[in-house]
């Protein structure tokens, strides 16, 4: 059993991005971006509608209010603040998926907001207790072994292990950095490969060729490219093809 | 039994304006601006947590995102995207309502877009839709006789009645336009006569001296003038030294 | 002698809009947005650095400050606050182009705010003044017979009449309004035709099939479609195979 | 010779803070917030004509774009954005003040710019260079020995060494961190004699308590106290007491 999630919903006003309709062929939990670094009240509204209309459950993707930067940009929130921004962005998106008969199932932070969570406690704990505050049941999704986890532990609420398909781990399970040369992996079925040997238990390689073994409850997958719809529908039809199942996290997960 | 309203929460960042922790002792409902026209994230929060402290019940007061223009200047927005901007600031204020025990009690539009839903009814309408997707007790806040009324009455939602203490009425009992000579009343003791007599039924007079009896669940108070404080305190002890009784409308009108 | 003018500089952030790049190879002046209804400061740089590499002139082209809605919803700005607003983004877009070492041309005001100047004198003088105030030779662009032509000969400044391309006409000259059939002109062979023939000052037919000889300076070209970038082309070579010269308003104009 | 200069116009719509009318009775350079981290084109327009009024020079004081956190949280922009954003502002403001008959005397930044300016040679060269790009003439201002100086003499612009009335010095002649104890100066007598000091090229003491000769062409003046109109007036007329003249920086530094 494994979740798939994409980054959706980042249009704004004219301006439209991201292959949302046909990426909610593919994935079972998207994140919705909040109308801080993109995304508005209709962008929200259609992207909700139509993430119901798949089947594929609802997460927020709360970032900084920071539209120009796209949220990448890092900004000096104190953790009150944070929670502060988190729940407002969260809450408007758990009302409208409310008011179209659905429910809000996670809570991912975007862009440079989840940089900083993996790694400061004090920020990650901020986020952990916005979601708590969303419902008992809304989930925390940050990469295994995070600070994220461990505020969602510290708060006592369900959280899910994202992994990345076309990025290198180091030794200890952590994502390789981005200034790391081979941090990304270019090879599609290489990609594909190592995610159905993670579902099957199976170590895959570290950057540095150590068997790894990756546990991961989803896969996130990338919608800005222009091949993301075709990696994410051959990923699909790769795990089921392999015998597993894809299903929203909130079906097996809580 | 009557509700004092109120709208506060309209500073936003380093800006300070209102006296919104002196108003609360006097009000049973306040209306917390949601960050479009007023308000941020933080400001919302110690309001609500001020208005939960002071037993006052919380209400959204959306308005248009034009923050240069505090909500006063129309944009034309369809009532789809009034409906879905609407519901994300309402959603984002009842999120952080409900982080710190408390439940929004109802719905004010604010500046132009409370001046539009009270004569186009297909604005109120996606007002009072909006309203009916965050709770079937959430109440909508508007004069008597409204559009807002209508669309209420329409969605079969619960209605307060808005009067306002210091504006002058039509014959027909709509609120004299302010571009017209006398439509405020600028004689405190008079504004407070004219109130206590509304809540004995007694006939108030007109603009033009005919008896009128008023209706009204909820009276609004002004925060923003430097004497708003000491009206309201006026207008309080008055209310109850007449032997009515100031409570919230979620104790009385759903 | 005319001049071919398009909207540019229309993206923000992450977010790419209109075919800039291209266009830019076909007019002579570019309208460039101000970062208030589209556009930012990084935006700007590259589109007046694209603009002076490709000899186009450059004009500010400000808006509401509305980026959600693009522009395209009026606000309610006193003459004196459209003054102030249209200073400051022209401007900023002036200090741009001086930095590269050009010069502004001419401003034309976007959106709801053009159609406003098209029939308001006062909010058409308010732009005008502020055109005044940024030089004496920066041109202010609108069509032929509007408010704005008449605010310009008022403040004695120099304007170019806009015409259309792919818009019909009344008898009078005035824009055919689009909310009425045949406004638009979708057959581009017949849009070229009637632009040389307005340069050869043979009359264009009317939307009711009366000879109206059309004047103008300068022919807008739209720049959001798909299509857009093949018509600039197609335009352009037939003005010049046509024997006439494209050239920016400020060569011959002033 | 000495110029006085404090930050003014950094109202945003109906938001009012600062004292700024009051406050251009005694300085005579006014930094002039340009719309991102306060202040609106009204604002600034107002506060344009305030000051050329009262004789007071005028400089742009860019920030981030960040009105919710007033400009005080760092952003990580690239020195290339940096130089966009400033010349955007800067020359917004400049168009204003040339509307009115002034012309721009000096670019300062603001808050967390101001403080990474002071430090990162890569901002700071950004900022000077985008001054440059205003004109030959306007002076770049900023502490004494910092990043910004450099900048400045690299790009052979003209500097203005800006000193503090109210803040304890290093030995080195650097400012105390404010999050060290006794960075701030209480005492106005104390502030006022450290200033009358420096003037007479006597050496004030260190927050070691070491003789220090401070130079500066500039003292800062903060507006936003209660108390900070009583202090510049007492600061403005003992230093002319003491023989010493107020004059804008551009009347005898260039």
């Amino acid at each position: 059993m494994i979740d798939l999630n994409a980054d959706v919903g980042e249009s704004f006003g004219i301006y439209e991005i991201g292959n949302d309709f046909q990426l909610l062929a593919y994935v079972s939990s998207a994140n919705i971006a909040c109308g801080f670094h993109a995304g508005d009240p209709n962008v929200m509204t259609r992207t909700v509608k139509a993430s119901l209309e798949n089947g594929v459950a609802i997460g927020a993707h709360p970032g900084y209010p920071d539209l120009q930067g796209f949220g990448r940009r890092s900004m000096n929130f104190s953790p009150e603040e944070l929670y502060n921004m988190i729940l407002y962005q969260s809450g408007a998106l758990q009302a409208i998926v409310k008011a179209y008969g659905g429910k809000l199932q996670h809570v991912k932070p975007h862009g440079a907001l989840y940089n900083e969570a993996v790694v400061h406690l004090q920020k990650a704990t901020a986020i952990a207790q916005a979601t708590m505050a969303l419902g008992a049941d809304v989930i925390l999704m940050g990469p295994a072994g995070s600070a994220l986890q461990k505020a969602a532990e510290s708060c006592e609420i369900p959280f899910a292990r994202e992994v990345f398909a076309d990025r290198a781990y180091e030794d200890n399970g952590q994502l390789v950095s981005r200034s790391k040369a081979g941090a990304l992996i270019h090879d599609e079925a290489v990609c594909i490969r190592r995610m159905v040997d993670m579902l099957e238990k199976k170590p895959i390689l570290s950057i540095n060729g150590t068997p790894l073994t990756l546990s991961g409850d989803t896969i996130c997958l990338h919608g800005d490219h222009p091949e993301s719809v075709s990696f994410a529908a051959a990923l699909n039809k790769s795990i089921q093809a392999a015998g597993h199942s894809i299903e929203s996290l909130s079906q097996w997960i809580l």
